[in-house]
């Protein structure tokens, strides 16, 4: 049978009706229901018969959303025995794909290549698809970060069981602390994405994809970032989305959690998931979302010269997010010009270009009148997650002081966060 | 005997006179000699005489500079079996003392307070002093980096088998690099500081002073940076001044080597120095100060939802130092107006924010589009180091974009560097 065959699957305990994807290997093939569920069928385990052949035309671009309204034949559109994982995709390397017509590199991605990508997928889960962006992450924007906790809301609204994020690892950080500012989820939501292209030999695509539909069916119902964990294809990571960081330009395990252990680990042999530390668990919440942010707040690293002039434009912006020297410092010189900015209103908050350990400017003299000018101390919140935590806090919280003092979402290590 | 006493010291090969320190203990003295010199006396072997009982006030502020014109009545000026090791400070936690006659934390430090504070450091080297600024280091700005260059050239002509610069750690690896690329230099120059000042039980600037006079007088003709190893009291870590990068807020281990394990190690119990990479020989260049800098040379880190704006401070500077995403990558809408400043001599240098790894902008679209807009790419340069050299390349390379692309100072690690 090819790509495009009408077929008929019967298990032992089930038959379905669908249209072979261009993913399906030997081993596995993956059928496209109606309604937007893909499902992966193990050939060992099934007998397969063509029904008809070359009834869909599949052309590498459409979507396979669950709206979409194909001609439905089958009454069947799950594996009820599998839980409902939803992929969303954004873009970025991971769901890129050679075009299996073709051979040219695809430039539309979405949901349904990413499980032509990756054949080992099939059979792990029902499969809901969606496009919310199609950009290189060094695009990521925050309106489209709100399209996405929406998509992410609808989703699991609908009944996934767990979502995973398809996103471009330059900015996977900086949108997966949007998200878990944004929602409360009872269910687990996963970026993942690829260092290496499918198309080389080294690419993480596979392992990570796979690890990432695992952890959404996890108990772990928290915004969670999955890459390699080690420069093996052994075990993927999964770590907090506010406390991540993309730490190499290359390595398959560019990602780490900065100042603690990863929250837990998958392996990939036994597909066992570990956790090494207390998170919130599926269900512990309801789903809520928030996703108003005040875009006007920006950040700037001090370095020793800096010129003064980069003050003024933030002038008359929301908020600023400092990255600070040491235990968060800046020229003595430049704070008067930092309290002129917060007498007309601008939240200045102090992060630490250190990246690991909590600022504290209570210590020395140029901290003392940081505070004193009325700039807040955002603890060890990586600076990258206080500038959307600050977009965030500006558009919902009523005390935004306090907010950026306290653990949101676990990005405020060294003091308690709500389910630890 | 007291502090301010003029004393003889006898040893079994020498005899000195000079006026007792009050960092003198029991076990040992540390003696100021004339000519800016302060010798350390183990008791053990020396005997000492009290000439003349409190003839010299020591304030607590005086300079021991070696200019300065004491009442010379000895014309022993230093052991001639140790070698002679500069003490230049700039300020910093290490350089803070608690006065020994009001108990009040001074304001003013000079090298001689640091031998007060570190009575280990006697018996280990003749020492010259030399105050080059009493700054907190966020206040560090590029024309101190050029004064304090001059003072170490000064001292090394001048005879200093090694050089220990005393630095507030906030900016040390600004400084550090600002030296590494100023100074050809044939013998150590060593930062170092205290993440804990001297009044705290945990402080490290005993240990940090004693392992950077240890390594200055080791074979490694680099800046370096000496700060502890561990979280334990049992090595310091030697770090190459352009690699080296502060990575904790607090922690005594803050510093690190980006991308690699440090040059080398000092081991605090036996003294022992140990070098895990190649490094520039003592004596293998001649000294040699290129101290211009182009002052107008800016980093900007950008975020999702950056300010186009902050490009605009840049209009007419010399030089920009881009912190972009992943490989060196920037929002797609930022390059014309990238391209533009270029057009108008703004020399553009794109490092990575991910600290670790090289910059590749031949690999995505938007890296290809930076350097047909004539981004220049700065390997695995850390950001501030970039700033700095590009500071540096500007007022004294030739060619900057092959400056920026070759390690001149051991800064760019993944090109071979001039002696490995």
């Amino acid at each position: 049978m090819n790509p495009g065959d009408r077929v008929r699957v019967d298990r032992e305990d089930r038959t379905y009706e669908g249209v072979v994807l261009p993913s399906s290997t030997d081993d596995h093939l993956v059928v496209k229901l109606e309604g937007g569920y893909n499902v992966g069928v193990d050939r060992d385990e099934a007998a397969v018969e063509v029904l008809a052949e070359d009834v869909y035309e599949i052309d590498g671009t459409d979507s396979m959303g669950a709206d979409e309204d194909d001609e439905a034949t089958s009454e069947i559109e799950f594996d009820e025995e599998l839980p409902t994982i939803s992929l969303i995709s954004t873009g970025g390397t991971i769901a890129s794909t050679v075009d299996y017509r073709t051979g040219a590199v695809t430039a539309q991605f979405d949901a349904e290549d990413v499980l032509r990508a990756v054949p080992d997928l099939a059979g792990r889960a029902n499969y809901r698809g969606r496009v919310v962006a199609n950009i290189l992450s060094e695009n990521m924007e925050p309106p489209i970060w709100q399209e996405l906790a929406e998509a992410v809301h609808e989703e699991i609204e609908a009944g996934a069981d767990g979502v995973v994020v398809m996103h471009g690892t330059d900015t996977m950080q900086y949108s997966a602390a949007a998200l878990a500012f944004m929602l409360e989820t009872p269910v687990p939501i996963v970026f993942t994405g690829s260092q290496r292209s499918a198309d080389r030999p080294s690419s993480d695509n596979v392992m990570n994809a796979v690890s990432a539909v695992e952890a959404a069916k996890s108990d772990c119902a928290e915004v969670l970032v999955c890459m390699h964990g080690s420069e093996s294809d052994d075990v993927c990571a999964l770590h907090r989305g506010t406390r991540v960081r993309k730490n190499h330009t290359s390595r398959r395990d560019a990602f780490e959690t900065v100042g603690a252990e990863p929250l837990g680990t998958v392996d990939y042999e036994t597909e066992e998931i570990e956790f090494h530390r207390d998170y919130q668990q599926r269900g512990a919440t309801d789903l809520e979302i928030e996703p108003e942010l005040e875009e006007g707040v920006e950040l700037l690293k001090f370095t020793p010269g800096m010129d003064p002039q980069f003050l003024d434009v933030v002038e008359g912006s929301a908020g600023l997010i400092i990255e600070g020297t040491g235990l968060g410092h800046v020229h003595t010189d430049l704070i008067p010009r930092i309290e002129e900015l917060i007498d007309d209103g601008t939240t200045v908050v102090m992060t630490s270009q250190c990246l690991e350990g909590r600022v504290c400017d209570r210590v020395y003299d140029t901290g003392r009148d940081l505070l004193d000018a009325g700039v807040i101390e955002a603890g060890d919140t990586l600076p990258g997650t206080a500038k959307v935590k600050l977009m965030w806090a500006l558009a919902n919280s009523e005390n935004v002081e306090e907010a950026m003092s306290t653990s949101l979402a676990g990005e405020l290590q060294e003091r308690s966060v709500p389910w630890e």
